[in-house]
């Protein structure tokens, strides 16, 4: 039995003490020891591969900070991958695809669905290994990108600040993103459902890139795969939605089928519960800044959040911590919210 | 006298028969003419450092597109340089600092007011040279970097998705980041007055990097500073302020003073008007990747904006063209706005 429940205990709407806490990127570069194994390696791309090291990451933070979830180590790029479009992960440039995709033909080439998700063994190994070591202490998150996320990858072939070549297909060529956008759905559901059958006990979804849209765009290429995606894991564990700067989209997404939603750091939680109310679930969304500055204004901006969202709450930061983070300040953020109990 | 009065119409709430049209970036790689002496150039600083050829790529676009106004070519690094921080442009990279920001005594280092900005004779000269070569057919915009986006670049010595290193200064040294923040106002109220009497008929104040911050930041960091300088600006000329992202801070920018408000594509300008008022005249905002799309779809949209913007209009992009896009698209857009006329 799960030693730790309070992150299940509020995606099921039980009482909790305090917000539980999980931090994005908290199995990276802010702990020296995952600085060491990384280190030791060829590349990031090993260490996502290799299970047993993918585990030992995944459950450092556990073991470090105190955090009340694990979340797999591993990258939202191994759909695409799976499907047939390999990447190279670059120092200090990012995903780099050698091949990318530029007409239906490319689309009508790739696997998707089960037999593609199948094929991704060392993640489902590096979960099983995880849920060992982890030896029920708490509950391990799963993740994956999103469709449109991951479409901007396959697309533009790399990093972008506009995403101008995936956008320019939606303008384009709308039946051809559609397409794209249903296998990518396909292989999701399966991914997801395969990581569910290797231990995941929480699922999270990030649409990374929502913020180069629109309400209007976010509608027609995003709402229906991110519901079909819901609706398929609905029975099975809890899911979070989590797609950063989707300001535009806030109801929408508050209607998709997730158990939570991630805020990020622009938003006012003051202002996403007179949006949505008080039921939701929601998570975030510190500004991943504050952990630059003093111990004094982290707690303060801790009690802040929790004043303005209320319960029913997974305390989070608003994105991934940033890797130059003094890793005093993140332990100290994580103590904050732990002496913070409810009323 | 200038010969097309029509964005100046707009802005002193004279009634016209259709938007104005520029569109930001406009003076750049989209057109053949400006690859074509961009690539007779050691760089682009020695374009934005050359009066003469400054003045030819602004005008490029008037003769070219038909656009209702010039836009000065320039870059907003020129202020951090006054101020004795010089940056170089590499390409494909994009800025670098050579030097950054890093302690008080880096800041008190820094020139700032009139005696900077007077400096800067090559922009000045630039505009002297626009403004025969236009000979009176539309008004010149001039423009600067707000504040905190020039922070960024100063701290952080270049480009990045999260500029956590300038926001960073803003948890840690909030006061540091007050004086950096006000001797670039200085610079920059001095530096656009100075345009003005250089032959700027309009200015547009871009704070690009406004979105990687929230309301309270901005609240903070921003808008004070923004005030002063709209302030000073006020019985001048015209002004316009662009704060890309800045969706959390729509009605404060709505207060800060400017005669018009830039507005980026991921606002509906149906949401923007319910906010604010119809007087307000707002400028924006289209999806810049609309223009890869078919023509059709191009004067659709055009028509869209309009129907959800009503009067009081400026017709722009909702961010910089970008570089690849067809040029034939381009001139179909201008066509396009300027065959739509009110009712």
């Amino acid at each position: 039995m799960l030693q730790n429940t309070i992150l299940l205990d509020v995606l099921n709407h039980k009482p909790v003490s305090r917000p539980p806490i999980w931090i994005m990127r908290q199995a990276g570069r802010i702990l020296p020891e995952y600085r060491a194994i990384r280190g030791s390696l060829s590349g990031f791309k090993e260490l996502v591969q290799t299970p047993s090291l993918a585990a030992e990451v995944t459950v450092q933070p556990v073991d470090r900070l105190g955090v009340d979830a694990a979340i797999i180590f591993s990258d939202i790029l191994v759909i695409p991958e799976c499907m047939g479009l390999d990447y190279n992960l670059v120092e200090k440039v990012g995903p780099i695809f050698p091949k990318t995709i530029e007409s239906e033909a490319d689309i009508d080439k790739l696997g998707f669905g089960e037999s593609a998700a199948s094929s991704l063994e060392y993640v489902f190994d590096a979960l099983s290994h995880t849920k060992k070591a982890l030896d029920n202490r708490v509950p391990l998150i799963g993740f994956s990108g999103a469709p449109w996320t991951l479409m901007c990858y396959m697309i533009e072939g790399k990093g972008s600040k506009t995403f101008s070549k995936a956008k320019a297909m939606l303008y384009k060529e709308p039946q051809l993103s559609h397409k794209l956008l249903s296998k990518l759905t396909d292989t999701i559901i399966a991914y997801l459902k395969l990581k569910v059958a290797a231990g995941a006990d929480v699922l999270q979804i990030f649409d990374s890139w929502a913020g180069v849209l629109n309400k209007e765009l976010y509608n027609e290429f995003c709402i229906p795969y991110l519901q079909r995606i819901l609706k398929e894991l609905d029975d099975i564990v809890p899911t979070i939605l989590f797609s950063k700067g989707a300001y535009f989209a806030l109801s929408d997404l508050n209607k998709c089928g997730s158990t939570a939603l991630g805020v990020d750091w622009t938003l006012s939680m003051k202002h996403v519960r007179q949006a949505i109310g008080d039921y939701k679930i929601l998570q975030g969304n510190m500004d991943p800044c504050v952990l630059y500055g003093s111990k004094e204004s982290i707690a303060l901006q801790v009690k802040k959040v929790i004043a303005d969202v209320g319960k029913n709450h997974i305390f989070n930061l608003g994105h991934g911590v940033y890797p130059d983070t003094p890793l005093e300040n993140v332990m100290h953020f994580v103590d904050s919210v732990k002496s913070n109990t409810y009323e």
